[in-house]
């Protein structure tokens, strides 16, 4: 299957035509009147590319690709803005090579290279990044290298009683969840990205995971990093918890590839759940339906699923007519019952009512998936490639994501939905904003927000800023995190250097001066 | 009350005379032989104390005091080599000065003074440190302030909704408890230091909390912290989680004074449990116990308590003659039946016998902590008063900790406790040692061991530090973290250099150097 050099995933599972024009028939309900002109992606070898300002030496040359498509696919990640420039054939920002190291030899090789050349590196996992983070929008005069880890995809060591697994950094989901298979284990880290992102993509940029509640950010799941920088190599210790010193592993996740180079990493990985439990509650008063996630993530029974749709949300993706909560509970040891009976019991507190009455499906011999959360998690896979098939149609499809304490999540969530409906408004754009929680904490949310609009072919990227802009303001403002799971990027600076504190900048900048003397890391990324 | 000068907590609340006698003559079954001949704490004002060299200016006058005792006070933290060393008038490390802030302005008025004058200064929580962490042990010629921030102890502000409060530095566990009963919550945060040690002091030395599963460590507690530095002063953003680039709070925590004071930070805090489940099984085989721990941390049930005693530790502290496991869930929201009955269920999968079966306290309006659990923390709470009976007895008697994962701890429990009883033999010591685990996690256990030998009067804390050094040799080879959760400070040095990776020592140094560019803050703490 060959990846598509401009959007989502795979050519072969993009929309067909008759899909794309179905969605777009939904679309058209929602939002009358909205030009849905199917546009079709350039040719790539059309899109003019500047001559490689860069010559691997001979002893690297076999690692390196100056390839039109190649560069061009390198040049851009994932986001709705990526995915409708490279449309528009405006790939601006190619690098001049693509280097594949297979071993962390080759990353050393390939990094003191680029060290004494001065050569930026751009450090590539999946480039699912939906914030700018493998995009060379730098001026670099040497140039700039993608280091493409991909070639990098083993998991190299289990240990079943320890129930972690030493693993490469270029490894993608699918094939790290079939390496640890044969052992009955599994990471069970579900971004949505989960096909085409990697473990080393994860780490650097944070990522949020498949359980809603609890340990699920790869932060948790994190025993130890191996991380290649200009300065040396460097790997923390395999330990399940330690006091010594602050945390080496913490300072290279959320790092972004300004640090260092993620090579490989000891995961705590767990056995394959073999009980599940799920239902389906419906709020019509959603303020009650949200004090409801709150009063469950307060309770301790930790749900791995705790999606809270608003009522928007709710019709579009799940056919409901009001906000609803997913619940799920699932375990590798136990039955679970008396947990979905009490998360359900605090919903009905709350004033809940039962869409789907829970459902019990496993015992101890079964590890099989059920076919329901088989399709959900099928769905939320193939959302991307709806997006992309509605961006080639004027459509305005993105995602944007925060995280507050409770008490600031009513005003928050109001200032949001203000902020972008004001400003679609006042670009004179049709359309809807809807919110969910991806993850819920005892002290607070994280909401995602979706923006429907139509918008005018050849203005939609300028069209989204303007909307983007306007959202991070008003969570800057309200409290939130510019970003709870898809990291800083070059697209979230502006909000992030005021969410950050000055001092933390400045000892950021003292320790990236010990690591990458030379600033070729990610120029940009962080700091600069 | 007086906290004591020399040893823990209060003078009223030491041994009495009759009860370290009992204790005495427990000892002598165990150890037959040994000399346990009382010793008398010199008078504080017979030991000789340099000039101090240090004089605050006419506007700080009024928050220091350059008192005799308060400064021998300020000279060493509640190590037992620390106390041995203070009943032998051996107090070689005395601040010049001790400055007591009222307030963050204090605290910057102090720093700013500090670092134009040069002088050092060491950040002083409750003062329990047992690494070394508040003893001024360094050469600085322009001297040292020892910063006590009891007097901050204010809960500033709780938000209900979020569970999660505003909370000063400098205040004390029992204090902190006491302005959050009122609100019907609690830290829930009990480390054996808990009467004497501060909310600074925890996020500080990274400390290990009352939960022996999940989220326990004061890190997971930390939603935002604000730190006084010479640079200026820092405060991240309150958020329940963010992907927003390295987390700043997680530089800080683990930071024991070199980066920076904590003068305040908003934690996570909870519903006060009302239901409470304990039971307590017997192993035979304390292989077979350790299987079924690691089962359990594996079940994802997280009990509140989960501490396995092998047979030495369970036969002192417990009247036991085989291992034990003592097994407690407790919940704000639910009763336990069902938790307990499947932990109890995985312990007899590997043998294990209930020696007292589960007992359930609690109701939806019981808070009463129930009153075997009181005993138990009563006893917790009195073992360093016990600790420091013996110690003026000629005993020594110390812990010391770590964390491994499971595949390794076998070979480490073996090679520290062979190299305990080696250093022991070796000094011609009769002595025994214990282990316990503390707090386990799914990736492996942190075992706590405990060291009771008679040693030799005067020369008690050079036999310590000969076998602390060889057991810290065994973990450190074995795989261990040199400490989980007693920190770094100044006697785990040298091990943590070896364990901690260079590259990641430089990027400290880094950091360090933005925020503390004169190198004033706590001299030779993690650093120099």
């Amino acid at each position: 299957m060959g990846r598509s050099w401009w959007g989502w995933g795979t050519t072969e599972d993009a929309l067909s035509r008759s899909d794309a024009d179905d969605l777009a028939a939904t679309v058209a309900q929602l939002l009358p009147g909205a030009d849905l002109t199917a546009h079709e992606p350039p040719e790539p070898r059309s899109i003019a590319v500047p001559a490689s300002r860069v010559e691997a030496p001979a002893s690297l040359a076999h690692l390196c690709s100056d390839d039109h498509v190649d560069r061009l696919a390198h040049a851009h990640g994932q986001a709705f803005r990526d995915v409708v420039r490279a449309l528009l054939g405006q790939v601006e920002h190619v690098p001049d090579l693509v280097a594949r190291p297979r071993s962390e030899e080759d990353v050393v090789a390939l990094l003191d290279w680029c060290s004494e050349a001065g050569i930026a590196v751009v450090p590539f996992g999946g480039g699912t990044s939906v914030v700018g983070g493998v995009e060379p929008r730098f001026d670099h005069d040497a140039g700039a290298v993608s280091l493409d880890l991909r070639t990098m995809s083993r998991v190299l060591e289990v240990d079943d009683t320890s129930q972690s697994a030493l693993i490469e950094a270029g490894v993608l989901g699918p094939a790290l969840e079939a390496q640890l298979r044969p052992h009955g284990h599994t990471l069970r880290f579900y971004p949505q990205s989960f096909e085409f992102s990697t473990l080393g993509g994860w780490i650097a940029t944070r990522a949020g995971g498949h359980f809603a509640t609890g340990s699920t950010h790869i932060d948790d799941l994190v025993e130890s990093i191996r991380t290649v920088t200009p300065s040396g190599t460097m790997e923390s210790r395999r330990l399940p918890g330690s006091g010594a010193g602050p945390s080496p592993d913490r300072l290279i996740l959320g790092s972004e590839g300004a640090l260092g180079i993620v090579t490989r990493a000891w995961m705590r990985i767990r056995e394959r759940p073999r009980w599940r439990a799920a239902a389906t509650v419906s709020f019509a008063d959603e303020a009650a339906g949200v004090r409801a996630v709150r009063a469950i993530t307060q309770s301790g029974l930790q749900p791995a699923n705790c999606r809270f749709l608003d009522a928007t949300e709710a019709t579009i993706n799940a056919g409901a007519s009001s906000a609803i909560l997913v619940l799920g509970f699932e375990s590798a040891d136990h039955p679970l019952e008396p947990w979905m009976e009490r998360a359900v019991e605090i919903c009905r507190d709350q004033g809940g009512v039962l869409a789907e009455p829970p459902r019990y499906t496993g015992s101890a011999d079964a590890v099989a998936r059920s076919g329901a959360s088989d399709a959900w998690r099928s769905a939320f896979l193939r959302m991307p490639y709806q997006r992309d098939a509605l961006a080639a149609r004027s459509m305005i499809v993105e995602t944007f994501e925060t995280a507050c304490t409770w008490d600031r999540y009513d005003e928050l969530r109001a200032a949001v939905t203000t902020a972008a409906e004001a400003a679609m408004r006042s670009l004179g754009l049709p359309g809807v904003v809807t919110c969910r929680f991806t993850h819920v904490y005892p002290d607070g949310p994280a909401p995602y927000f979706g923006i429907y609009a139509a918008g005018t072919w050849g203005s939609t990227v300028e069209q989204w800023d303007e909307i983007k802009a306007a959202v991070s303001e008003a969570i800057n403002t309200a409290g939130g995190t510019i970003t709870h799971h898809h990291a800083v990027g070059r697209d979230h600076r502006p909000w992030y250097d005021r969410q950050r504190p000055d001092l933390f900048a400045a000892a950021l900048a003292g320790a990236k001066r010990e690591l990458d003397p030379a600033g070729i890391l990610n120029p940009g990324i962080l700091l600069g």
